[in-house]
C-alpha cells in the first residue's frame, strides 16, 4: 500500500510507530490491521460502517449530555460521524471482515477517522489525537465489545426495517394482487406433482401472499431483541469506565437519529457474550428464504413450457434465454430468487455456528455475523423487488391451457365420492386412466351414473370450496 | 412379518387384498407400507401418533356436532381414539418415518386402527370397515393432505408448551438462583480468552439467565403460526367434500381436548404447501440451541481442571469420569447438552431443507419436518433438565481459586485509565507482564503512581458497575 | 427402573455402590448413567454396539498374543464378546446417545457386560469383577478415549462397506439398465424447465447412473481415514498403559475379524482429538444425498401427471395414493428417498458442527456424530434399495406422451442454426409461439425454408450427438 | 447508468435495441442484465472471469484445429481473451452473482466482451458483432450450459491447486516445525477440559500437522472430478451444433493454457444437470474447515491469559488487542481463522441446497455455487497464510508455566495403575484432590507406596509413550 514513493506520516498506537499514507484519515491500528488481516476481499459491510456513524454521533451526544465531553470535541466529532453515517467517509474504511472476532479494529477505524477528521475540522490539520483523541473522546466511555455489537444491531435493525420489509411489502402486493386478478379461474390442483382435485389461480396465489404476509411478521417479532443495544457494557458487561446514566442516555439519542424503536439492552452481559438476537434473526431471514423458495418454485413449475411443460401461467420475457436456442425464454428472476434463498440459509448455518462460539465474556465471531446476517438481509430485499418488478407483476394465465388440462384431469372424480361412494369412484378413475378415456366415458360404461348425473355432479367450480 | 405359520386376516384396499397379522388393528394400507418402506428403523413418534388420536377424536365429536356422522359410530371412534392419546394402542403403529410424504399411510394407519377398534367395541370383532369405515367415517370430511399437518401441529404445539417451556423455566430458575446466589463474588472476567476487566460470577450466570429466559420468549412467539389447524382444507386448501363449518368446529374441539390456543388456519392454501411455522419453530429450537450451547461451553470451561485449568466453579460429579484414570470427573452433562445442541442444529437445516422443498399444493416432507422438529423439542427439553437437576443446581463456587485469578491479573489496569491516562496504564501492564510482576511493581517502580494511589484506584468490586 | 419389588444386585464403582437389576449382565457405571442421562429415545446404535463387541474381542486377541492377558480369561473375554458381536446381547446396551461425550458410559457398558457373560461362562455367576474385571481385563491397554473412536470406526466402515455400497450399486445397475433399454427413445430436452433440444431418455438416465457411481466412488475415496484405528492411543494419545505394539497387533485382530483393511491409525493425537475422518465420510454422504435428491426429484417431475404433468415416465403403484382421491397413485418412493436426502443432509450440518469442537487431547462429541453417520448410512443404503426395487425397476416410458411432446416442441429449431442462421432460427421460434403453429407452419410462411429443407434439417434423432 | 448526457451505442439481441454506454465492451444482453438483476453487490468472482477467459481462448483454438473457425478471428479473439485472462478487461465483467441460475449472462458478457475488443483489434472499432460474432464466433460450437460448469470447473481447480493447497502446505510445514522444536516439553494432558496424562509439546502440534496434512489430501482426492469439463455438451448434454472432436479438443486445450490434468467429463448429462463435483470439493473445504477450527480453538485456549488461563505458549502479539484494556493481547488470527472457518461451512450448506436442486437437463443454481465455492477456497488459503505467518511461526512455549501446571496435576495418578491397581490409584488421587495436596503426600499417608517407589512409577516423560 506503501511503495517507496508514497508520501506517508507516522501514527503512534500502544505497539510503537506505523506508517499510514498521508492522506489517510485512518491511523496506526487501522493500517496495522490491513497488514496482518489480508484475507479475501470482502470488507466491512456499508449498513455496518454507517452504524459505526451512528453509534459515535450519538455517544458524543450523551457524552455531552452527561457533561464528561468538551462541547466543542464533542461537535466536532458529531459533524465528522455525520459523514461517516452520509458515506462520505465510505473509503476511510477499508478493513476487512476477516479480523479480530471482536471487530476491535474496525471501531478503532471510525475512533481513528473520527477524530482525524474532527482534528481536520478544529485545525485545520487531519490525523494525530489532539485535540481529539481517538480513545480518550471518541471511544469515551466505550469499549469495542460493546461499540460493535451496538453497530451490529443498529445496523441489523435499520436495513430490516427500512429495506427488508418494505420490499417484502411490496411483493406481497403484487402476489395479492394477483390473487384478486385470478380468482375466477378454476385450474386442476397438484398434490405430489400429480392431478388433484381443483381450486383457482387465485387461491393458489393467495397460498403465497400469506407466506410473505407470515414473512413480514416474523422478521416484526424478531425485531425487539435486535433493538436492544448492549452499549454501556463496556469491556464485559459491567460497564466499568462508563458514566452512570450512559446507556440510557445512548440509546435515546440512537433512537432519536434513526427513528426506530432502540432501547438499552436489559443485561449487557448476555448482550456482548452472545448474538442470541442476531441468530434468531438470522432464523427469520431463513424462514422468509424457505418461503420464497417455494413460491419461486412454484412459479417457474407453472410456468414451465412453452409446449412441454405445465404451461399454465406466462412469465415476462426480459431477456433473450439461451446463447444457442433462439426464442427461448427462462424463468430467471425465479432462478435469481431461488440462489438467493440457498445463500440465506447457509448464511443463516454460518450464523448459528458462529453464534454458538462464544466463550465467557465475549463472543468474537461478531464481524462474521453481522457479515452475513446484512448479506442476507440485502439479498432478500433486493431480490424481492427484481422478482416483484420483473417477474410476478407482469404474470398472465394461460387460461386456454388452464381450462384443457382441468377438463382432461381424472381427479374430478373426486366429487362423485359423496354421490356413489369412494369405492366406485375410484373404479371409474381407474378404468378411464387405464382406457385413456374420459371419467364421464368411463362412468357410464361402467353402468355407475348417468350424463345426466355426470353434469350435475362434476362442476369443477363447485369443487373450490367445502359443502354446504 | 407374516410367516408360513402366523395367523393372517385378510384386508382390501382400492388395489386388492392384503394378509395383516390377525390379531393387528391395522388394515391393507398400513400392511402394504410396512413392506414398501423397509427404510430405518425410526417409527412415527409418539406425540405424533398421540396427535392424530387427538385430531380423529376431535373430527369425530365436529362432524357429530354438524349432523353428519351418525352418534352410534362417532362415539365408538371417540372411544377408539381415547385408546390412541392414552398410548393403549401405541404398537398398532409400527409404521416408518420414511414413507410416503405426506404422511398418508400414517393417516389411514390411524383410520384403520381406530375403525377396527370401533368395529371391535361395537361388534366384538375387530378388522373391517363394517359398521365403521376407514375413509368414510374415521376420515369424514378429511384428507391426509389436511389431517397430517393438522397433527404435526397439534404435535409440535403440545410438546413445546407441555415439555420444552416447562425444562427451560426449571433450567432458569437454577441459573436465576445461581446468579443471586453468586451476587458477590468478584472475579477475573474474560474476552478473547483473554483476561479482562473483573465482574462478579453472579453477573456472568445472570447473563446466562437472561439467554434462557429470551430462549422460552422466542418459543413463545413462535407459537402463534404452530397453533394454526390445516384441517378443513381437505386435499388441496379448497375444504372439498368437507362440511360448512368443519374446520372452525374442529379446531374447538381440539382446544378443547389439549387446552391449548388451537385455531383454524387462516389460509388453507398455504397450511398445506408450506410448512414454514414449523420451519419457524425450528428456527427458535435452533436459537435456544445456540443459547444452551453457549452456557454449557462456558460452564465446562469454568469448571476446567481440577489444577491445570480455570478451575473456577466445581461441577456436582454424578460418575467416574474415566476408565483409566482414577479421579477423574468430567463435564458429562454439559458433553450430553452440546451434543443434543449440534443435532439441534443440524435438524434445523433438515427442516429447512425439507420445508423450501414443496411443490404447488402440497409440501411432501412431512414426516421428516416433525421427526426433526419433535426430536429437538424431547432433546432439548431433556437435556435442559438433566442439565439443571444434575449439573447447573449442585454447582459450587470455587472462591479461593477465584481470589487467587483476581489478584494474579494484570487487566485491573484498567480502572487507572481515568486517573493516568490510557497509555501510562498500558505502559505498567506491560511492565508488569514482561517482568512477571504485579501491577502495584511495575506501576512504582515507573513512578507512575504511589502506593496509597494503588490502593484506592485499584478496588475490583469497583471494577464491575459504571462509575458514578 | 428398580422399583420396590424388583431384584437387584448391587456392584460398585470408584464412587461407591449401585443397584442394578440382578438379572442385567451391566454394572454400576451402566446404571449410574441410565439415572443421570434420561434424555430422549436414542440408543446407542447397534452397529455401533456390534463393533464395542468386534473391538473387545479384538483387544483380548491381541493382548493374549502379547502374552499380557491370561488365555483362560481372555478366551472367555472372546466368547462373551462374540454374543455382542451377534447381537445375543443387545438387551443388555440400554444406554442413550446423549451421555458423555467420550462415549466413556457405553466403552463401560461393554466392559461390565463382557466382564459379566465371561464370569458366568467361568463360574456360573454373572456379575462382578472376578475373575474378569471390566476394567482391568476387558478394557486392558484401553481407554474410552481410544476405544470409542475405534468403535466408531470399525461400525462407520462395516456398514458403508457391506450395507451402502452394495445398495448404490443396487440402484446403479437399475438406472444402467433403464439407461440401456431407452437408448433409443428421443424425448424433449429441459432446461430451466423450459424446452430444449431433444436428447434421448437412455441418455437422461445415463447421466443419473453416472451420478451414482461417482457416488460409490466418493465414498470408496473416504474410507482409508475411516480405516485408520485409534486403539493403541489410550488415554491421550501418547499410548499410556498399553504395550508396546498393542495397536498394530489390534487393527490387525480387526481386519481379521471383519475382513476390511483396517489399520492402526498414523497420528493418535489427530486420532483422539479430531474426528475429520467422519466428517469427511459424512461430506462424502451428503453428497450422495445431494445426487439422489436430483434423480428422486427428477423421475417424479417426468412422471407427474397422469394428465396434467410431463407424463412422460410411468412409476410403479405401489399403494393407494390418497384417502380421498379414488385412482390417484404417488411417487412415493421418490418421497422417502428425498425426506431422507435432506435428513442426511442436515445430519452432516451436525457432524461437522461436532466435529469443529473437540478441545485439546479429546473430542467429546463422538457419541452424537456416530450416531448421525450411522442413520445417514443406514437410511441412505435403505432407501437406494426401496427405491430401487420399488420404483427404478418398474419405470417405463410413455412412449405415446414423449413423442407428442417432441413434435409440438419449438425447441427443434435449434437445428436450423447452422442452415440459416442463429437470428433467422430465433425468428421462426418466434413467430410459431406467437401464433400457436408448428415450426414448419412458421418457416414457410416467412420463407425461410422450404418443406422440403425442413424435412431435411429437423430429424430429432440426428441432434442427439455432435455433428461429424 | 446511462443518465442524459452519458455516450452511448446501440447494441441489438433477438429482443431488439439496447443502449450500452459508448465505451463499454459488453452489449444487448450484458446491458439488459445489468438492469433486470440490480441485486446486492456480489460480482462475478476475479477467479471465474478469468476462466470464462481461459475457455473462449480453448474454444476459438480447439475450433480452429478443427477446421470449423476462420483463424483469423480465431486469433483476434484468442487475444482478446488472453486480455481477460491477465485481468486487463476486469471493468468489462459488471454483472451481479444473483443473475440467471445457468450463467447465461455472464457467457454472453464474455461473448460480447471478447467479440467487441477482437473487432477492435481486426477493425479499430469496438462493439457490434462483425466480423467476429459473439454467438456465431466467440460462442461457437458452445451453449452457456457447458460454457458455465466449464468456466466453474477451470476456476475452482486452479484456484485450488495454485492457491489452497500451497497455502496449507504452508501451515503444515509450521505446524511441523513447532512439533519438532516443542518435542521434548512434557506437558498436562487434558481431555474433557479436565487434566489428563501427559504428552509432549510436540505430538500435541503433530496431532495439528496430521490434521492439516490429511487436509491436503481431502482436497487432492475431490480434483479429479472437478478437472473434467462440461465442454462439448453444448445445451443438453448431447453436444448438439458441436464438431466431434471438440469436447475433447477443448479439454486438451485448457490442460495446456493452465498446466492442470483438465479432460473431458465422461458424462455431459451428469455434467450439465448436477454439480455434484463441486458439493464433493465444498465438503473437503468444509472438513478443511472443521480442521482448522479445532485447531485454532485449541491455540487460542492454550494461549489463553496471560494470568488467568491455560497460558502454556505465547501467541505474537501483532497488534493491541482492546481500546479499552491497555497491554492486552488478543488471538486474533484464531479469531480471524475461526470465523473463516464457520463461514466455509455455511456456504457448504449453501451449495449442498443449490447442488441438490438441479431440475432434468440443467442445474440453474451455477452461479451461487461457484460464488461460494470460490468464496470459501481464497478464505481458507489468505486465512492459512495469515494465519501461519502471523500466528503459528512465532508461538513459543512457556516452558515454567507447563512445568509448573504439570507438577500440581493429578493425573500422574494413571502411572500407578500398573503398580497398585486401579482402584488404589483412585483412592490417591481422590484423596489428594479433596485434601488439596499432592499425590505423593495423599500416597504416602495412605500407606498405599513409599517415597522411592512416587519417585520411580511417576516420570511424566515415561508417561508419553506405551510402556516396553
Amino acid at each position: 500500500m506503501n511503495g517507496a514513493g508514497d508520501k506517508v506520516r507516522i501514527e503512534t498506537d500502544s505497539l510503537g510507530e506505523v506508517s499510514v499514507p498521508a492522506d489517510a484519515h485512518w491511523g496506526a491500528q487501522t493500517q496495522r490491521s490491513l497488514a496482518n488481516f489480508a484475507i479475501g476481499t470482502e470488507t466491512m459491510p456499508a449498513p455496518l460502517v454507517r452504524a459505526l456513524g451512528i453509534q459515535k454521533l450519538s455517544a458524543a451526544r450523551a457524552n455531552m449530555e452527561l457533561g464528561v465531553l468538551d462541547a466543542k470535541l464533542g461537535e466536532a466529532i458529531v459533524t465528522a460521524a455525520r459523514e461517516v453515517i452520509d458515506g462520505t467517509l465510505a473509503a476511510q474504511f477499508p478493513l476487512s471482515v476477516w479480523q479480530t472476532g471482536s471487530g476491535t479494529q474496525s471501531n478503532m477505524n471510525a475512533n481513528e477517522v473520527i477524530a482525524s477528521r474532527a482534528n481536520e475540522i478544529l485545525t485545520g490539520t487531519h490525523g494525530g489525537k489532539d485535540p481529539v483523541h481517538p480513545n480518550d473522546h471518541c471511544n469515551m466511555g466505550q469499549s469495542s465489545n460493546d461499540t460493535f455489537p451496538t453497530a451490529m444491531h443498529i445496523a441489523a435493525a435499520s436495513e430490516t426495517i427500512e429495506r427488508l420489509i418494505p420490499a417484502l411489502k411490496h411483493l406481497h402486493g403484487a402476489l395479492d394482487d394477483k390473487a384478486t386478478a385470478f380468482a375466477d379461474i378454476v385450474k386442476i390442483g397438484r398434490t405430489h406433482l400429480q392431478d388433484a382435485t381443483p381450486l383457482t389461480l387465485g387461491q393458489e396465489f393467495s397460498g403465497y401472499a400469506k407466506q410473505v404476509e407470515y414473512s413480514i411478521l416474523r422478521l416484526e417479532n424478531a425485531l425487539p431483541r435486535v433493538l436492544e443495544l448492549a452499549q454501556g457494557g463496556t469491556a464485559v458487561g459491567t460497564g466499568i469506565n462508563s458514566k452512570v446514566g450512559f446507556a440510557e442516555a445512548f440509546a435515546a439519542k440512537v433512537a432519536e437519529e434513526t427513528g426506530h424503536d432502540f432501547v438499552t439492552a436489559a443485561n449487557k452481559f448476555e448482550a456482548l457474550a452472545a448474538h442470541d438476537a442476531l441468530v434468531e434473526l438470522s432464523g427469520a431471514l431463513n424462514s422468509v428464504a424457505v418461503s420464497l423458495m417455494k413460491i419461486a418454485n412454484d412459479i417457474r413449475l407453472l410456468g414451465s413450457g412453452p409446449r412441454c411443460g405445465l404451461g399454465e401461467i406466462a412469465l415476462p420475457a426480459n431477456e433473450p434465454g439461451s446463447s444457442i436456442m433462439p426464442g427461448k425464454v427462462n424463468p430467471t428472476q425465479c432462478e435469481a430468487l431461488t440462489m438467493v434463498c440457498s445463500q440465506v440459509m447457509g448464511n443463516h448455518t454460518t450464523v448459528s455456528i458462529a453464534g454458538s462460539n462464544g466463550h465467557l465474556e465475549l463472543n468474537v465471531f461478531k464481524p462474521v455475523m453481522i457479515y452475513n446476517v446484512l448479506q442476507s438481509i440485502r439479498l432478500l430485499a433486493d431480490s424481492a423487488n427484481s422478482f416483484t418488478d420483473n417477474c410476478v407483476s407482469g404474470i398472465e394465465a394461460n387460461e386456454d391451457r388452464i381450462a384443457k388440462l382441468l377438463n382432461e384431469s381424472l381427479m374430478l372424480v373426486t366429487a362423485l365420492n359423496p354421490h356413489i361412494g369412494y369405492d366406485n369412484a375410484a373404479r371409474i378413475a381407474k378404468k378411464a386412466h387405464a382406457d385413456g378415456t374420459t371419467l364421464k366415458e368411463a362412468g357410464l360404461e361402467l353402468g355407475l351414473l348417468t350424463e345426466d348425473q355426470f353434469a350435475e355432479w362434476i362442476v369443477p367450480a363447485d369443487m373450490i370450496k367445502p359443502r354446504a
